[in-house]
């Protein structure tokens, strides 16, 4: 529809995640009209990424070294592996400041319709950093959604048996939200973790 | 929150119009584990179109060379102008196959709130193609909507005492649609503006 070069943008910008031709169409008429500069600095970040960013090769996280800046901080416990689908899991966990361990990303979840299967996620990795028998605790940290539950419960019986503690992270009504909104499955979780309040 | 070149991606994106930060990261990190040929030709495309679109010197399009492909075809007429706001509204009309004439793109409408005045419109450049008399017809095609309504009736005003044809598009039912849901303005427009059947 348009000339040349225009059309290979919004080809090109089409094909990212989440962008359909209409916002295709209006990024590159952004970009076209933008100061040149701005469009060099998404050009550089882009090649920068593909140049420098590399994949942690104890975790799987992502990394501008040989290994990611939570495998390399030595004052993170050894003893405990969280494991996460991706990268973006251990920024959310990180934000909290709650845990001090180390991270596993799997790189996705188990997903039959998507063709994932076991073999095609880091487990044969994760088994390897518990080889030495330093790691006490694997907490699954996948999402709480079908593809998460069943990654979980597959790890969870590869795990078991080593004799390690293998937890799952609290599924329960989010803080600040409402009950009434709350879905049965999230509300029926919720009555099954309740805890005692101590006096 | 994550190490450099992963985070000025993820910035850079975030600045696209339409993109939020969950589209930025999730951009990203599409962009991180895809083909490295896949960005490359995502990269030339911005590099290309920055280097090899203009717009063109007559009507305001975008263009590969120095006047866009409609201005370059002889066998367009050069006595009706359609104005627009955008080159993206020249790609709609051409896709009807109904207009044989040249475009004039305005680069878009007045709007008080954004600061968009008659000035930062490309309507001396309109005026001047008037001057030698060839052009019999101004079809305004600016959008239906306050903006475009408002820079229309400037336009009109300005054109009309000039003896030249001035048009708007018409306003109506959309084709296909239904009548119990189109708002009250359209349906009142589709009133206004009914047509005879010849039987």
């Amino acid at each position: 529809m348009y000339e040349g070069a225009v059309q290979d943008l919004i080809d090109e910008l089409g094909r990212l995640p989440g962008v359909g031709p209409k916002s295709a169409q209006r990024i590159a008429f952004h970009l076209l009209a933008a100061d040149p500069a701005d469009v060099r600095r998404l050009v550089d970040a882009l090649t920068e990424v593909k140049a420098r960013v590399q994949f942690c090769s104890v975790c799987g996280n992502v990394a501008q070294e040989e290994m990611c800046r939570v495998c390399r901080d030595p004052r993170r416990s050894l003893a405990v592996i969280c494991v996460v689908e991706e990268p973006k899991d251990v920024v959310a966990i990180e934000r909290t400041r709650e845990f001090r361990g180390r991270y596993h990303v799997l790189g996705g979840a188990i997903n039959p319709i998507d063709n994932v299967g076991p073999d095609d996620l880091r487990i044969k990795e994760l088994l390897g950093r518990l080889a030495d028998g330093q790691v006490t605790e694997v907490i699954l940290a996948t999402d709480p959604n079908v593809e998460g539950e069943a990654t979980a419960t597959y790890l969870a019986r590869l795990l078991v048996p080593l004799g390690l503690r293998v937890t799952r992270l609290a599924s329960g009504l989010p803080v600040g939200g409402d009950l009434e909104y709350a879905d049965e499955v999230t509300l029926g979780r919720a009555f099954e973790g309740r805890r005692q309040i101590s006096a």
